[in-house]
């Protein structure tokens, strides 16, 4: 049978690729290349709700020990995705209703007491639309480290001492933002760091609709810009939350998204029958198609046309969220302090 | 024969498309969809050398009357399309080769009198990586319009009234940029506009390596922002120049491209037969993956991670090349009345 | 007596200007330099008033006639002044009491319809920390005219077409802006042009404190960057209202001031009596320190070390009032269109 | 005698300020203010000459030991000054000239072998106009630490490890930029920082045509923005190099410089006396005034209304110098590097 021979040929083709290595930032997505929605998977615990008006999907992949690692290709750990297709529409109240979400599971997730000191941290680069998220969420901080000492009381009781900076509009600076950072953090002496970052996702529709939080730091991941250091407890020797979204999905996501649309759509209509990919799993197939476009096309990514208002937009949510999450302020006196 | 039936249905489903349109910015790339290179096209006059230590292809593409317009989907002008893969790198000796056959053709382009009036368009949106290049451009020029009226005689002889501007950085501002180049260009009354984009091809192997001029003005493309007016003789009153850079591929490319190299790929390993696109044209591929895409994926563009660094280079050789052309100044003079 | 002597010759010194200059943006401080707050000035209408928790004052100059013209140096209209000293402090309820004094104030001032189309115009270098205003003021906009013809009935009903923009930031163009906005108004057809603009003041006491709005326009000034054509219904032939905020002062400013201060500081110490400006009326003396700063020291300008965050703040302010007259939606509905 | 009374009541008002402080980031002017030119000042070495077609101004200020750090208010070291009207006006030679005298002075000042590691620090706001000159200059250099373990033999031997960063684009962070540089010394491991920032300066005729470079790292001085840390040996741990442009005046200065001309102007119009000051020495004068302007008119600084096309031409000196000293490159070569 033709079929047999083709799918074959094709898998030699993939290779020995021993070192299986799941490409996405989302513990959600790796974990969907592992297995489907109702697979157990060994050291990996799952669950997935839905809530709210906007019917928020919440998703909590816990890695568990070093089999979910294995399996996972991330580190032990809590992630949480919040999804909401509205995130990446300008409509109010989606973002209002992901921000009290989002608050709510950063307060599961940050260990706070009354005088924690949190060092956030904005990657990515400013200038560039698509990776601008970190730079855009910390300006929207109430930061108040440097007013914190000479606070009255009654302030003092409300708010927490936070800074920010969002080192990677540095650029082209021959220092490596993991070093800035771990020389920032030595002499901060922060309690906890919160690092914020554009993601890849390996989905179009994920794409400004998904936020994950983790309580493992950010691990050299797949995103937009050459971010590839570790930030985590284990360099920095604090607990890291980090904070993400992915803004792009690379090529061979959509060259692998499309055909398997055009499978399906010539499918319905009748007739047509796709050969190339027939038998291979999803990760065999991006891993074919992420080969052979590798050397000819290089580093290219996908990103919406309007990146730039989302940007601004998911910035604001992500630093709403902080806000309320690191003071007890009311939304109208967080205003106040910060225009 | 299961090859022909599927033949048959994907060429239904791509439909009775009545009205063939090309979807590519340069007129290059309209040629190579309507017919290989050998072809002869009624209408349009063809020809292509190499230049140069970096041998730089340049391509005139003319097309001659309302035949070839159809043909091409592009309208009656003269089109040079200078090409070469360093442009993308960051080599000084390509830029300047590239910088001085720009000059050239240029020179024969642009109608020139010793006193032209010269206002130049830097369109796109700064902030927008892959947008920028008009904005960058411009803001290289040497303008001297505010200056021509009070400079002395032996400078007067050296330069010409030139006046830029980069309307698209006014962002969301309810006023089109034709309607603001319309107005303008009646108020400062100039003999010839020049009008600077980001372009989109149909090819990766063309962004960033690729200067389209074309004495037609700019026609509603399916470049990087939301320019989709016509700035040209017609709507302006004097001769428009294009100056173009392809930036960006469409999702929709990408596809085409990458299944393309699998069917390659694969028929060298031997064995495998891709039958989906078989007998397709590849314009007829493309559309169908265009119609596939669009309803699932929305509008998304794909575009280098060093496009920033890209873009500013590119800026600096239009800008190199404009200042050469509109003055008669020598490379050091210029440096001084620019910085 | 030596007084006598010295006054004579200083007086001399100043010589005879004929043509007398008043050099201030605010026509406040145009009545104030031609007599004081009790004196009548012939074809000039004056009243003041305080008003809010924050008292701010609201001073009406209306220049009536030729005669009032003459006096004044300022053409013909209506200029209403707001003074809040904590406009330039953080203190949203001051803010927010200004922006509804100020809403209501234009509608006074804007001759409105249900359909009534409005351009505005942010004057001013966004690059330039103190003339950033008209830029920033127009970035807070609810710009509708390119939604307006597709709007539905009810949201219609709500909003009127306006489209705004910050042409400065075209920089060193060649173009001026005055034939920028010319042009401009001519394709989009207005039925009435805001122009928004830093200004200068003669006292630091006003400076960031004080909003002018006029239905004189713009005209020729003394503000911080070069703009220094005329904006009104006689150039662009339909009503314009100016908005304007002193962010700056002129050295001699600060140099006059602070010889009074301290005149009256010695004097209350008792002893010392400064000789220099005595018998000098105000505008006697700041013309002397003007012709005598003026060679020497150049064109510099004075503005307080925290330029960049006031001026975001009194640009908000703007935009809040302006998108509370232009149309007719609530703040939380506003926020919605604008983010 | 009149004079007399009023001189020693003027006195009293200065009152007795014991703990002297002279108020400039210049160690030049700190050395106006204690004496004149030919005087000697015990504990400081002091040496002035002119060079090349612009004759630039260069002076030397050693301060040799705590005698002459009291007398003077800086600490001990060298500083090193040009000056050069051209500097803040559009002349390439000009520029030119002062770029190569710089290149030798900082080449004398900096320790330097072949594999030295340098850290340079662009204090200041780039939004602020006239604190930009730091991260304009940084932007400026050729930066290699990240190259310079990949790099072949042949360049390595013409490069030096450079790495520089803006920290103060991080604007209210709540991190202050002293702690983020310490951080980072601590993790780069330079053999030697560089610290470029704005200054203010006492005489209007300095702003923007002086450049100062000393080996004492920087103080807490007068400057633009609030950078009030030190940067030096002391707290790095190396070798701090400092290099400064006074883009501003104080008020108090201005007033004072005024005062001057207008008694110099009036005496040599016969008859005036001008008894403020007589009898005062510069420094009291100027102190005499400060405490008059600040709690009257508050934080104000004075700049040229075409700071942000200086501020970028100053950087480019300063950047080319560095970029000299720093690697063994042709300036072509360099260009290459850089864009």
């Amino acid at each position: 049978m033709e079929d047999g021979v083709e799918e074959q040929t094709a898998k030699e083709y993939v290779g020995n690729e021993q070192r299986f290595s799941v490409r996405t930032d989302l513990a959600l997505e790796a974990r969907e290349l592992v297995g489907d929605e109702r697979s157990e998977i060994s050291g990996v615990r799952y669950s997935v709700r839905r809530e709210g008006d906007y019917e928020v999907t919440i998703s909590v992949v816990e890695v568990l020990n070093e089999e979910g690692e294995k399996a996972m290709g991330k580190p032990k750990g809590r992630y949480v995705t919040l999804e909401c297709p509205e995130l990446k529409e300008n409509i109010l109240e989606a973002h209002q209703e992901v921000m009290e979400i989002l608050t709510r599971e950063l307060r599961r997730m940050i260990p706070l007491k009354d005088d924690t000191k949190t060092l956030v941290i904005g990657l990515g680069n400013r200038q560039v639309t698509a990776d601008a998220l970190g730079p855009l969420a910390v300006s929207g901080l109430l930061v108040t480290r440097h007013l914190y000492a000479v606070a009255p009381h009654e302030l003092k009781d409300r708010i927490r001492p936070v800074s920010a900076i969002a080192p990677g509009v540095m650029g082209q600076t021959g220092v490596e933002t993991g070093e800035l950072v771990a020389g920032l953090t030595d002499k901060v002496k922060p309690d906890v760091v919160i690092a914020i970052d554009a993601l890849a996702s390996r989905r179009t529709s994920r794409v400004n609709t998904t936020i994950q939080i983790a309580d493992t730091g950010i691990n050299p991941g797949a995103g937009v810009g050459n971010f590839r250091q570790e930030l985590s407890s284990k360099t920095l020797g604090v607990p890291v939350i980090a904070i993400g979204v992915p803004t792009v999905v690379d090529a061979a996501t959509i060259v692998s998204d499309t055909i398997e649309y055009l499978q399906d759509t010539m499918k319905a209509q009748g007739g047509i029958q796709m050969h190339i990919f027939q038998n291979f799993s999803e990760q065999e197939k991006y891993q074919l198609i992420q080969e052979v476009l590798k050397p000819n096309i290089g580093d290219l990514y996908v990103t919406p046309k309007d990146m730039d208002a989302v940007a601004q937009r998911l910035g604001n949510v992500i630093a709403g969220a902080l806000n309320m999450v690191l003071h007890h302020l009311e939304p109208e006196e967080l205003k106040e302090y910060l225009y």
